[in-house]
């Protein structure tokens, strides 16, 4: 596989219905800043129900959500089986091996067979780039899918999570400097990141990495490239630091864990380039000591909780709004 | 084990209460006319459920059904427990390993655990034939058993469900030709299909299957055998075709699959020998290109999806009656 | 591991609110009397609602529990998360192997996590010993713990319905000599079972072990020390046999399994020594042939079954008392 982003845009019509609302959500490409705004907003409503003695809104009471995990993740499962549960919904978990369904045939068969069940919505996760589009090409009209992280391409209610965090510490995106740090070249969380911050008009937004963690041309997605973490840092107002995803490595990319920390770890000294009341974002899990210090994560800069909280309001505003039941926290 | 299908029928009484209505749905031998039309009607009031936007009644809150799978079945038992919570039950999945209940003391030990936590109903699926019967002759009284499918014994709701899938295209079962087709020996679906054809007086029930698949005697279930595709299909109405169990074959049974497929897969060649408005159908998930083409499976005259969808109206009415709760569709 | 009880007491206002009321649920050492009855007479109200059409109260409706368990016990894990059904609850199940968590730091982080998420309550079971005191310890404030067994350590819940049980069969346990019989050594929930009778100032507590399975120094716990069942059992009111844990055993402790039931084991000949309307309980599952008889487990004085069933009670009483919410029965 050669060092591009993969897979190319989708036409923003396939993710709205004919009245321009949100069917799918699959990716931020293509996504106006309009739609993206219409997300944080919903959010904003259902942040509220969490801090609610009954946290829980009858929005989708009687609709059927699959959890479709080709690719083991409990803790991203966790946070829509737990979104779902709170807009009422009934949640059906699937982990279904890819061998099982290594024919295309046969992971069709299983689709058509849940949509059969009058399904209303699949969350899909899949350890391939762009599986969540090619299911949702082929889906039937009354379902909507959510990608839920498919390979390198994309984990689109992540980057808006993380935009979520930033409005609620710096309201006026476009006056910020933001960076993000480390292997943005084996990062979906990265490429829907910067997607969603451009689609917002950003002040400035920067990737720090070594050039084997960059995909060719990364520039034409927008973003200042920096190699230090000196300069990159400099005045920024967000510093989005990614996990350094190991398993996702081949063997010659790196040197040791140790030198990256030293070279493009987040700790006290480093994040003193930033602005002083620059905040901290980590994608989680963090492994603390290789691309971020303990003391920073746990420090007062960090809004990486935020940012889990966050995430619970996003996805929920996904599911209602794909499903066209958006009266948060009215319940 | 001989090649006849196991085990001998029932007592009626065994399934129905003192009232004659349904407490366990165990095998379809021994139920009336009556009572299998009475499922299939009020399996007919809770297929609107699934099209109303709140795909919910609240028939069974407070009720807790168990799934028991002895043996793993993500298909059967994602129908039955999206049918419970469609009926608001609270369902509780159990994978059981038959090896930690290999004494038959201690499965019995789990059941009653399970029975003293004032459960409803055990959905069962083991690989012994009779398993669900062993069960239901020893549980208590307030515990109905629904089989979910029973070594090569019996798989009642499929049969139940193909019915109904039937009478919706067909309505009048005593004109119809109905053949089946494949492994008839191993097969615990097609054991149960031929006793509730018969029972609803189909007019004439077909097999076709070289003489290696089919089960000695089997004419005496009351169907007509067949060994070749032209002569078995001419002019029927129905072809429900079987799933190939390559994993309950011994050895020596079968040619090549692809010798299978010549002689008894199901192709457009085949197909053409029905008449020409016959339904095609499948209880899934289908060998493609083993015992059914593509294109038929997919084809203008399949209803296999339709099956699918049947299935949870089907599993929603035989749980809702068991429990003796049926304003299906009233939510 | 010396042969010592692990570890130490704990300041009861740890499990307390500044109200005195019940905030976790880590162990039985240092509750009140008074508190421990109000946990008897709270789960009296819930063992209504197990009989009531509808089995289900909406004290719980829109609160989150998460089951955790480090260790894996289906049987647990089940009655904790039908506990929670029934007080209509959201219940997410996570098994967390510890080698993924056995740096202290990201158990942490797990649970700093799940507790972002709103969560109100982690239902913990750990194969070490003290491990739902440390994450009680450092859990949010709004987030309650309840002890579902812990090492050798504690194991409140089953005490709790042990105690229950009892008393509804003999309410004045001020009269009551109970016997404990087996593994004490290993075993949480004796030393569960000895804090809660001598709290409610039982008459008279026994254990009946060879002394490989007492720990150092057990007459401190408050106990009469037997080593014979024939004295151990003359007279008492109730005999609590404890499962051998045979995985928790180190080689040289025990003589053949033969042997420890010729000693140890209950048989309708030492059932004899006790009382003759005395009550046997199990925490189960029992060891059949090794610590009980079979014609005893399942004989007219056996109340095994009735511990299951008054499981759920207490467990539905000690979540909403922690939760505060207590209406139980009212549904």
């Amino acid at each position: 596989m050669s060092n591009t982003l993969q897979p190319g845009p989708l036409p923003a019509s396939m993710q709205l219905d004919d009245n321009g609302k949100l069917r799918h959500f699959l990716t931020i490409e293509g996504l106006s800043a309009t739609l993206l705004t219409e997300i944080l907003d919903v959010a904003e409503s259902f942040s509220v129900v969490a801090t609610q003695p009954v946290k829980k809104v009858p929005l989708l009471r009687g609709k059927t959500i699959f959890n479709l995990f080709f690719e083991p993740s409990t803790r991203t499962r966790t946070t829509f089986e737990l979104a779902a549960k709170r807009l009422s919904a009934d949640v059906m978990n699937m982990n279904i091996s890819t061998s099982a369904t290594s024919k295309g045939e046969s992971l069709l068969d299983t689709l058509r067979n849940l949509e059969a069940m009058y399904s209303d919505m699949f969350v899909v996760r899949h350890a391939d780039s762009g599986a969540a589009q090619l299911i949702a090409r082929h889906v039937a009209p009354h379902v909507s899918v959510i990608n839920a992280g498919d390979g390198r391409h994309a984990h689109p209610t992540q980057a808006m999570l993380d935009v979520f965090t930033i409005r609620r510490h710096k309201p006026d995106l476009t006056a910020l400097r933001v960076a993000i740090v480390g292997d943005i070249l084996h990062s979906r969380v990265a490429r829907s990141q910067i997607h969603a911050l451009n689609t917002l008009n950003t002040g400035e937004v920067r990737v720090i990495a070594p050039k084997t963690l960059l995909p060719e041309n990364v520039e034409q997605l927008g973003v200042q490239v920096y190699h230090s973490m000196a300069q990159g840092l400099k005045d920024v107002d967000v510093v989005i630091m990614l996990r350094l995803q190991r398993e996702r490595m081949t063997g010659a990319l790196l040197p040791s864990e140790h030198e990256f920390f030293r070279l493009y770890g987040l700790d006290e000294a480093a994040l003193a380039y930033a602005k002083p009341d620059a905040i901290v974002m980590h994608p989680g899990p963090a492994n603390r000591g290789v691309e971020i210090a303990s003391s920073v994560a746990d420090g007062p800069r960090s809004v990486i909780l935020e940012q889990v909280s966050n995430g619970l309001a996003i996805r929920m505003a996904v599911m209602s709004m794909c499903l066209g039941a958006t009266g948060g926290g009215k319940g």
